[in-house]
C-alpha cells in the first residue's frame, strides 16, 4: 500500500521549524507495514493545496496531510478539501462537544473562533482531537478499478497529531487495507560504533529469514539495532522477532543493554531503586553531565545523593581526598586518581555505589602520551573500586556524552554481576 | 525567486533519519532572499527523479537537488540527471583530482568505485566538495521567455551540502538572479516567554518599515527575535537593521542577552576570563545541568573550579554548611536555603563567584504552598549573596533547563552591574 504524506505549513519552508512530523510518520507507517512513496512540504495555499492532493490522489492509496487546521487559518485546509471532494461546510455537534469539553477543563468558554473548528466537510468522517480543539477529518474516493483512495487531515501540532495516528488513523488503515502483522523490536547497545557492531553481526544478519529485517539506528554513543518482522500470523511473527533478538543479543553481550525506549539514566536507576542502594558521583571531564542525566529521571533522589565536579586539581585534592602526589606523579587522567576520585566520594557521601570521570574532553590539553579523547571512569562498590580507560574521539560535545553513557553503563554492568 | 527543493533518499522516507537538511536550506535560501515553495521527498529511483525534475522544473526558477550521490548509488541520480538533460557521463580531470587529494590526507589510494565519482554529466558545471568524494553538480536549462532554470544537484551528507550552499552555490545563485541586499539580525532573549514578548514589542513592530520584518523563534527557555530587511542597497538596509534593532532592545533591557548564535555559557565565561575570576556551582533541582553547560564550554577550565550536586539535604548541610534549622525551619526550597548554599559553595572551593539552585522540578513533590515548578537562585559575588525566587511549567526537563539558563544570566547581569 503506497502512501504520500502532504505537510502544509509556511514555516516549514522558510526553515523556521524541522519536518519532525514527516519522519515521525514515516516511522509509525512503515511499522505498520505501509511504504511512505513520497513527503511534500507546501505553503498554507489554496491552490498548492489542491494541487498537491490531486497529485497525490492520482498514485497512492493513503493520503496523509498535517497543518493548516488552526482556528486563524482553518478556513484554506478545510476549504480546499471541501473543492477536492466537491462538498460544503456543515456543523457537527459531536466536535463541538469535544471543543466544549476542552475549553471547560481549560475553565474557559467556548470562542466564536473555535466554534468554527467544528464545521467539518459534509463528506468527511470526523475523528476526534483530545489534545486539541480542531478534529482531524477522513475522506474516502472510490478509485477506477473498485479500489479506494483514503485522505486523512490531522493538525500539525505534534502533540495533536500523534495520538490521532496511533489510536485512530492507523488501526482504521489497518483494518481497510488488510496489512500483513508487523512485529518490532529494538535492541540497544552502548560502547561500540556501527561498522563494529555490523563486523560482529553480518553473519548472523546473512541467514535472517526473509520475513526479518535488521535496521542500524546509530546515536552518539548508542547504536539502536531494530528487528522488524511481517507474517500472515502475529504470534508467529513475535516469536521469530524474540528468537532473532535472543540470537541477536547472545553475540554482543557487552554492548547490550536494553530494549526499545530504555534509557542507560533510568535502568541504573531501577538497579539501585530494586537493591535500596545509593550513589554518588565525582565528575572531571564530563563536568556534570553524569549527575545531570541521573537527576534527569523523575525520582531520582530516592537514590542519588549528589556529586561533586572536581574540575580543577585543588578541588580534586580538598573535596575528594586525592593525594597531591598522586596528580604529581601520575597525573588528572590515570587510573590512580580517578580510583581515589571514586572512593573519595563514595566515603565522604557515605554512598552504596559511586561513579568518577577524568579524561582530555578537547579540542585542546591533549598530549601525545594522553591524546584529547582519553578516558578514565572508575566505579566504586561496596567491593572496592575498579577502572577502565577509553579512547574516545576530537569531539567535545560527544566525548562528554560517550564517558558519561559508559561510565553509567558500567556501574550497571558491576551491578548486575554483582548477582 | 522561486525554488524547490529535492531530497532523494529511502532513509528519509521509512523515517529514519530527521530531513534536517530541508529546512537548513530553506533557511538559507530565504536569508538570501529566495523563497521556497516546496519541498519534496522522493526515493533513490530513477522514475521518481526523473518526475520531480520535471515537476519542480515547470514552476520554479531554481531547483536544489540533494543526495543519491554516494559511491554505493550514484548511477541512480547522476544518471537520472543525464536523462532529464540527454546528456552522457564524461571523466571529470579536475573533480578526480579533488577525490585523490582527499584520499591523500586519509593515507589512501583512490578505488575504482571512487574513481568513478570523478565522471559526471557533460553538460554540467561541477561543484567542488572540499569535505567528500562526490562533486555537486550545476545545470542550467532556458525556459520559454528568455529566462533560465536553474538545477543544482548536491551531495545528502549535511557536512558536505552545508559548506557547497554557502560556499558556492548561494554566492552563484545571487549572482545570477541579482537578488536584493538581505541582512540578518537575530536578538537573543532569556526569560520572557513568546506571549508576553509580543505584547511589550507589538506598538514597536507595527511601526517597523515595510523592508523590516520581524520573526519570533522560540527554544526552552530562550527565544530569538529576528529582524531581516531587505533593499537594494546592504549598507542602507544594514543601517535600518542596526537601528530597529537598537529600539527592540531597548524595549527588552531585562531580558536581551546576545545576538545570533551567542550561548549564556559562552558569554559569562567570557565575563569570567576578562576579569580574570572564577566560579563554582551548588546545585539541588538542576542536579548538574548547570556545572555541565559551563564545562561543555572549551576552556572552561580556566575560570570554573567545579561544583557540588546537592541533592539531598544532608549534602547540604555536611558539604555547603547549610544550618540544619534553616533546613527544618523554611524547607531546602527556600530563600534562606539557597543563599547559604551559594554563601557556602563560594567559600569552600575559594571561588570569587557561585551560582546556587533549588526547586522542585517535578513531576511530584509539590504542594500548595511550593508547587512543581518553584524555584529559588542565588547568585554570590564578593559584595554578598542575593536570591530571587521563579514559578516554572509542569515539565522536569524544561524546569531544569530554564532554571540552569536563568541562574546564569542573573550571575551575568550582577557581573555586569558591578562594572
Amino acid at each position: 500500500m503506497n502512501c504520500e504524506i502532504i505537510n502544509i505549513g509556511n514555516e516549514l519552508l522558510i526553515g523556521q521549524v524541522v519536518n519532525t512530523n514527516a519522519s515521525w510518520m514515516a516511522d509509525r507507517m512503515n511499522r505498520a507495514g505501509f511504504s511512505v512513496g513520497r513527503i511534500v512540504v507546501i505553503p498554507d495555499d489554496r491552490g498548492a493545496i489542491l494541487g498537491a492532493l490531486e497529485t497525490a490522489g492520482l498514485s497512492s492509496s493513503i493520503v496523509l496531510v498535517t497543518g493548516g487546521l488552526g482556528p486563524t487559518k482553518d478556513d484554506i485546509t478545510k476549504e480546499a478539501f471541501c473543492s477536492f471532494f466537491n462538498t460544503k461546510l456543515v456543523f457537527h455537534p459531536e466536535s463541538y462537544h469535544d471543543v466544549e469539553r476542552l475549553f471547560a477543563q481549560r475553565g474557559m468558554g467556548v470562542t466564536e473562533l473555535n466554534r468554527k473548528q467544528a464545521e467539518l466537510p459534509e463528506s468527511c468522517t470526523p475523528i476526534s482531537n483530545r489534545n486539541g480543539t480542531a478534529p482531524g477529518m477522513w475522506f474516502e474516493r472510490a478509485r477506477e478499478g473498485g479500489s479506494t483512495t483514503v485522505f486523512v487531515s490531522m493538525p500539525g501540532v505534534p502533540f495533536e497529531m500523534k495520538p490521532m495516528m496511533d489510536e485512530q488513523v492507523i488501526p482504521k488503515l489497518r483494518a481497510l487495507f488488510s496489512t500483513k502483522s508487523i512485529v518490532h523490536k529494538t535492541i540497544l547497545t552502548q560502547g561500540i560504533g556501527e561498522s563494529f557492531l555490523s563486523e560482529i553481526l553480518e553473519p548472523w544478519e546473512n541467514l535472517l529469514p526473509p520475513q526479518i529485517s535488521l535496521a542500524y539506528l546509530p546515536q552518539p554513543g548508542i547504536v539502536r539495532l531494530r528487528l522488524s518482522g511481517s507474517g500472515d500470523d502475529e504470534v508467529t511473527v513475535q516469536n521469530m522477532v524474540d528468537q532473532e533478538a535472543r540470537k541477536l543479543i547472545r553475540l554482543i553481550p557487552d554492548y547490550f543493554f536494553g530494549y526499545d525506549d530504555d534509557l542507560l539514566e533510568v535502568l541504573l536507576g531501577n538497579l539501585l531503586t530494586k537493591r535500596r542502594a545509593t550513589l554518588s558521583t565525582a565528575e572531571s571531564c564530563t563536568g556534570g553531565a553524569i549527575a545531570h542525566l541521573i537527576t534527569s529521571v523523575p525520582g531520582s533522589s530516592a537514590y542519588f545523593k549528589g556529586g561533586v565536579v572536581a574540575y580543577s586539581n585543588e578541588i580534586k585534592k580538598n573535596e575528594l581526598g586525592v593525594p597531591a602526589g598522586l596528580l604529581e606523579q601520575y597525573g588528572a587522567v590515570s587510573r590512580e586518581v580517578v580510583c581515589e576520585m571514586a572512593a573519595g566520594i563514595r566515603a565522604k557521601f557515605a554512598t552504596d555505589y559511586a561513579i568518577a570521570t577524568s579524561g582530555i574532553a578537547g579540542p585542546s590539553g591533549g598530549s601525545a602520551e594522553k591524546p584529547v579523547g582519553l578516558t578514565w571512569i572508575a566505579v566504586a562498590t561496596p567491593a572496592g573500586v575498579q577502572a577502565k580507560s577509553y579512547l574516545f574521539g576530537e569531539d567535545r560535545g560527544r566525548n562528554i556524552r560517550k564517558t558519561a553513557l559508559q561510565a553509567m553503563n558500567n556501574l550497571r554492568k558491576v551491578m548486575l554481576a554483582e548477582g
